[in-house]
Formats: structure tokens, sequence, C-alpha cells
């Protein structure tokens, strides 16, 4: 049977490919209203694709954002079901100046597909699609399946925990798969087995109610970039502790045993600092860089601005300071609390002279999900089949909430089997996605399939 | 023979007014080489104004940057001669925002002009050419005149040092008369006798060599936010000192006595922060407001920008971040000196895990005027006849470098006898001057002139 799932993709290989580059086509970035058509069309495109893949009952599910694309495959109710998630959304592309061809002007090269999403997550979406079809063309699909692809993933997820406390019943099933994670390497195949929470904030600090001469009022009136300045700095003491009172009270504390199984993952901190073409790391004291990128919370400034940004010299002293700052979270750390702990903790430090307010823009909770399972079991299983070599359970630094929403709301523990490389500078210019990727994607698919209709 | 130069006044104030507005419409912005052709235009406009008014030798210099408009009038080589200096260019108007009307749109509202450029320094440049042409068509000009209106002084008057030191038979006079200054208040005339340097810096930090996923690296990377932020912050130390060695080694020290003479001016700390919307300063801890922003030098953020500035959230960890900072120096500090010290300074705290690009974009040096000249009793004696009260010599906070040029230069004093109010929002949105202001000013140059023949 195997040969002829292979066979298929095989045969439809150069097909698998121009769908996705016409997928990556559409520009659907959610942060920018600016794309609302686009987003939509995308939306619309993957529920055309899971029509034509052999799905049943694909529709646009609408929320008060972007609608969530539905479908499935009910072979039969003494089956278990599997509930694939994913994402159609993308992150904005900017700086544009430094993608070397555009964002949504997808191009292959050096074997790797370049352009926004190719990777996180439309690559990995995709790769489910066309395992679906490679299963129904052959009459393979040896379970139930469930999609639900969503349109707000790089925004918060914002609707989707009421869609899913709503549709509990459409939603059954018995495990979520998911691909939005990656690989250690081509030859170091890995499953994510923890990911961390997220709280993001944004604050604005504004000293005087207008921009000043620098000149005139310099050094009597507080500059509300200095202030901002050291009220960040303050934030972390100098072995990269996070200062905000009660930040560190519920941080899952994992074991010495966990630890020094983590370090036995293959880490070159020369290779790791060459390819970011940096000669030091700087992280919290005590923590490898897997640990602080990992079992480790962080506190980091993602945008900052304020004053005259344009060239040359402008003598002004400005009214307001805006950064974007967001914290990861590890298990048991609650983003919610967090981001009022946050808020609490930056009003408090903020000096007499400024004004502050804090917005949390969103947030999700860390998660470790279990080794144990028959799902986990069938995905290593799976991945050692296509790879040669067992996979190693890892914990990545990244956050997907709704894992955590998943469990709480579905009672659901989720797999997460993804392709992607960390060097597919997910998020940032030139982002891609390994063809080897995106096909080793669609032909492991299948095999969790069948081992997990097996075991379970 | 006044009188008759206040009834030609009183029977053009129309037409100066509406001259005036005119020149505001051209968005001369020196900073931004998008309006290159307006600046061009401002330059051929106010060479045409000196022209009609009665100047002779009136043209065009060029420079490498943007030309100086001269012009002059000679009467006999026996009479003293006055170096009106001026700049026709203006500060970038963004954020346009937050201005109430366009800013090169002039609306005359609350009987002040609101516009780009109004107060600095066509408004007050202009003051000087209608004067000129009052003295002119009243054949009462007393003495010989020079103009020398340049188009560079908001991006550093880079050029202007070079055609001083080219031309100074040229220029020769016997004092310089500036009106780009503020009086304390409509009802408290003053006259600066003091201005700050300037060195202003601009720096950008790099940590990774691409914009990283935040959740994939974040905590052993180092942000170059975070650390900008923590550089910044650790340049003024908890009593607001700057903390760069050396920094303030050629501080002139004010004597007891003249800090006693500046407590005398009027200052309301409550009316100074309710004007700015604040409930609380910030400043060198040991020093009254009005010393902070004159006889203290200051080092301010001017600017700030790095990452994602957009809506939403984009969970990235940038690449780089920049900062524009500038430095407020007093007598004896050297911009050039205190330009080295930062940059040395700042590459020195930066961490090992960035890299950090220091750039000098312009500087000055502070000055102190006399006070016991025939040109300076001429300016007071000037003012107190329109304004009815004798005006306080005051130290600003401001710079304006051509002054210690043209003292190094070609060895004269400059008078600042300015007629803007610190309220006029200069180099901020909504910037105004005031009808009474331009027409004070109008009215007093003429007599200054006549003081200043009388007693030279």
């Amino acid at each position: 049977m195997f040969t002829q799932i292979n066979s298929y993709i095989e045969a439809n290989k150069d097909r698998f490919l121009n769908e996705l580059l016409e997928l990556l086509r559409i520009p659907s970035i959610s942060a920018d209203p600016t794309y609302k058509k686009d987003v939509l069309r995308t939306a619309d495109a993957v529920k055309e694709k899971l029509i034509s893949a052999g799905a049943d009952k694909v529709q646009l599910c609408p929320t008060p954002g972007y609608p969530i694309v539905y479908g499935e495959k009910i072979i039969s109710a003494k089956l278990p079901t599997v509930l694939v998630y994913g994402h159609y959304d993308v992150q904005p592309a900017d700086p544009l100046n430094l993608w070397t061809s555009p964002p949504f002007e997808p191009v292959i090269k050096n074997k790797k597909i370049y352009a926004r999403g190719s990777c996180d997550d439309k690559g990995q979406v995709y790769m489910h699609v066309k395992a679906f079809e490679a299963m129904m063309k052959t009459n393979s699909l040896p379970c139930n399946i469930k999609f639900m692809i969503e349109g707000e993933e790089e925004v918060g997820s914002a609707n989707l925990g009421n869609f899913v406390k709503a549709n509990k019943e459409k939603l059954k099933a018995d495990v979520v798969l998911i691909s939005d994670t990656s690989i250690l390497a081509n030859n170091i195949p890995s499953i994510t087995v923890g990911l961390r929470g997220l709280a993001y904030m944004e604050v604005e600090v504004t000293g005087p109610n207008r921009d000043l001469h620098s000149g005139v009022y310099g050094g009597a009136v507080a500059n509300p970039i200095n202030v901002l300045a050291e009220m960040i700095a303050s934030m972390k003491d100098k072995n990269g502790k996070i200062t905000i009172p009660g930040f560190y009270k519920d941080v899952e504390i994992v074991s010495k045993k966990e630890r020094a199984e983590m370090a036995k993952a293959p880490f070159s901190k020369k290779a790791y600092m060459k390819d970011l073409g940096v000669v030091d790391l700087r992280g919290e004291k005590g923590y490898s860089p897997t640990e602080q990128t990992s079992i480790r919370p962080t506190l980091e400034l993602n945008g900052i601005w304020g004053g005259y940004m344009g060239e040359g010299a402008k003598t002004v002293l400005p009214s307001k300071a805006y950064a974007k700052i967001s914290m990861r979270l590890v298990p048991h750390q609650n983003s919610d609390k967090i981001s009022k702990l946050f808020e609490k903790h930056f009003k408090k430090i903020a000096p007499k002279s400024v004004k502050v307010i804090v917005t949390a823009l969103h947030g999700g909770e860390g998660v470790v999900t279990p080794t144990d399972s028959v799902a986990y079991a069938a995905a290593s299983r799976a991945m050692q089949d296509t790879f040669g070599k067992k996979p190693i359970p890892v914990r990545s630094g990244g956050s997907i909430p709704i894992v955590a929403l998943f469990e709480k709301e579905l009672s659901i523990k989720s797999v997460l089997m993804g392709f992607g490389l960390d060097s597919d500078n997910i998020h940032s210019p030139d982002e891609c996605y390994g063809l080897f990727n995106y096909f080793k994607g669609i032909e492991t698919i299948p095999l969790f399939f069948k081992y997990y209709a097996q075991n379970f």
C-alpha cells in the first residue's frame, strides 16, 4: 500500500510544488488590514484545495476576524480521528529591502522555496492537504481526519478560543496533529514536545505634551526615549534575570535529569554563532543557549520607536516613545497573570515626570506534550521510517498558544510533527522552506496515520 | 525720522504679513532631499525680496549644498557695518498628524501665524528684510548693512565655515546681528547672551545578522534594542550626570554671583510644568530648570527605532536598532572632542555580542556674548524703546554654532536680538509666531541701527 502512496506522490511532485507556489503568491498578512482581501482569498484557496483533495463538509466558518477553514473525512465512527491544525495567514514581510527576492513572488534557489509563509505555515499546512489527497486517491486513509486551518495565528488566534468552545462536537477528535515547528537538521529529525507561552505588550511613554526643541528644554524635562530606555534596562539584572516581581514564581523547575537529556542533543555554539554572525551570545546566567531558548522565560524588545527617525539631524525632544515587548513563558506561567505583573511593574517604575500606557496585545500558555502516547510513538516511527533515524524529543522556544487551548477546551493532546529548520528565516526576510522538507513531510504524514490507526 | 519709519511700517503692515505668508508656503526642509527644489526656490524668493527692498550686489553664493543669499547696502566706508545673519531653511514637519493645520499652509489664529518656519527662522529673517526696506524707503539707514541668509542651518551649517573663510573681505563687518532666539515673554523682553553648543550623533547597534524569530532565538542571542536601551540608560547616573569619562572636564564653572543673577529672572516651575502638561521635571541634580537648560550640558535622545513598528504583534528579534543622540554643550566644551569621547565610550560599553557604528552628524560650539559692548547697548535701548522695559540678558539652551564661527573666523561678536517665544513650538508641530512679535521686531530693528550708528 505504501508503495502506492509513494508512487502517487512521486507522480504528482511537480503539481504539489506548483500548487504551493500559487498559495504563496497571495499576501495573507493578518496583522495588516491592507491585506484583508488577500487573507480572505487565501481562505478560499485552502477551501478549494481541501475539496479537490477529497474532504467533505468543507466550509469557511465565520469569526469576528478571519474565517477558519474546516473540512473532514469520516470513514467510520469506530476509527480514531486526527484533527489537523494549521494556519493560512503569514507574518508581515517588512523590512522589504532585506529580501533577496520579493516575499510574495516565490522562487526556488538552492533547493529551497523562498517566500513569506513558505515554511510558516502555508508550506507545512499544504503538506497535510497533499498527504491527505495521496491517501484519498490511493484509498488508504486509515482513520478519520478533520482539518481546522485558521487565519489569525500570526496575530494571536484571538477568535479561535470562542470557535473551539462553540464547536466541541464538530472538532471532537483523539489527537491534534500540527506541523508548525522545526526539526534539528535534515539529518537529525526531532519532534517538539514543549513550547513556550507568550505575553506580548505594547507600551507608550509620554513626556511633555508636545515635541519640544531639545536645546530650549533639554536638561530639565523628562525625555520619554531616555526614560523608556532606562525602564527597559532596569527590567533585567546583570545576570539576565527579569526583575518584574513574581515573574519567576510559577516557572516549571526542569529536573537535572531532563536537563542532562537535553544537553545530549547536538549543539555547536561555534556553528550557532557563525550562522548568526555574532562573536558572543547573551542570555540568562546559569543556563545553556538551548535551555535559554526552551525551558527559560524571556523578555525581548520586538520593536521601539519615537522622535525623529529620518535622515540627518533634528533636535527634537519628543513627546512620546513606544515599544513592543514580549515575554516567552514556560509551563505553569500564566500569560494573563504575567501581563498583569508586567503592567503593574511598568507603571510602578515609571518616574512621575512621564505618563505610561500599557496594552496587552496577545498571549498564550506554554505547554509540554507527552512522549509516552500512541500518537507520539506513531510520529516517532513515521519519521524513523522516512529519515532513517529515530527523532529526538526537543523543547522549542516558540509559541503555539492553541496547543494549550486544545488541551483545556477539547481535552486533546497534540503532536507537534514539524518539518522546518531553524535556518528557514521564519518571521524574517528571505523566509524559505526546503524542497527536501516539503516532500519529506508529505511522505511522513501518511505513515503517521498508518501507525496511529494501527495502534490506537 | 522715526515717525516716518513707523508710518511706513504701519502703512505696509498687510503687505509685510502677506509676503511672509508667501515665503512660509515653500517647504524649504533642508534635511530631506525630496524638498531640494523648494529649498532652492526659497533662496530665490529671499534674493528677490532683498533686491526689491533696496539691497545691492544681491546674489546666490553657491556652496556644495544650498546657496547662501548675500546682499548689501554700503553707504560710506566711514560708517560701521552690521552683518545680518539668518537662515531660510526649516526643520522637517513630521509628525504631520500632530499639526492642527498643514505646516506649509500658514493660517492666522489667536493673533499668531501657524506654519513651519514662521518663527524659526523665516519670520525672524523677514523682519530684517522689512526693517531694511522701511529704512531704505524713508532714507534713514544710518550705517552699512550686509545680509548673509543661509539654507543649511537646520542641518548643521556644514558649508558655512568654508564660505566664511573664503569671503572674509566680503563679510567684513563690525557686528553680527541675529534674530533666531526668544524673549522671555511679550511683556518681559530679553536678549540672549549665551548659547549652548551641540554634538549630534547617530548610533547603529547590530545583534544577529538577520531578523530572527523571538521564540526560537529569544533568550540566547543579544537583542540590539535591549542592548541599546541598556547602553543609553547607563549614560546617565541616578543624579542625571552624564557618565561619559571626561565629559564635564572643560565645562565652564559659572560663578555663584552669575547663578544668583540668573535666579532673578522670572520663572514659575508650576506654570512651566502646566504648559508642558507634566507633573514633575527631571534633570541634573543640584541645578534649577533654568540652569539645566542653559549653563549645563545635556544628553538627549532625539530619536530611536528598530524592529517592528507597525500595528499588532510581530515576534521578531531584530538585527538592528538605531538612535539619534545629541549633547548640548556649554562654553569651553569642544564639540569635536565631545563627539570623540562619546564614540569611544559608546564602543567601550557595547557588549561583545553586538557591533556598533557611531556617526557624528554635526556639531558646534557654545558661546557667551558680551553685555558691555556698543552693540549690546544698542539692542537693549532699542528694545527698551519698543517694549517699554529694559531687556534681561539670558543664557539660552539652544545652539547657533555660527556665532562661535563668526568670532573665530571674522573676529566679530554677535548680538542675539530674537523676538520668538519658547511657546512658539519651533521644531515641533504647530510652530507659530505672534503677529505682535513679528511687527515688534520690524519696529525694533531700525532703532538698533540708529543707536548702534550713533554710539559706534
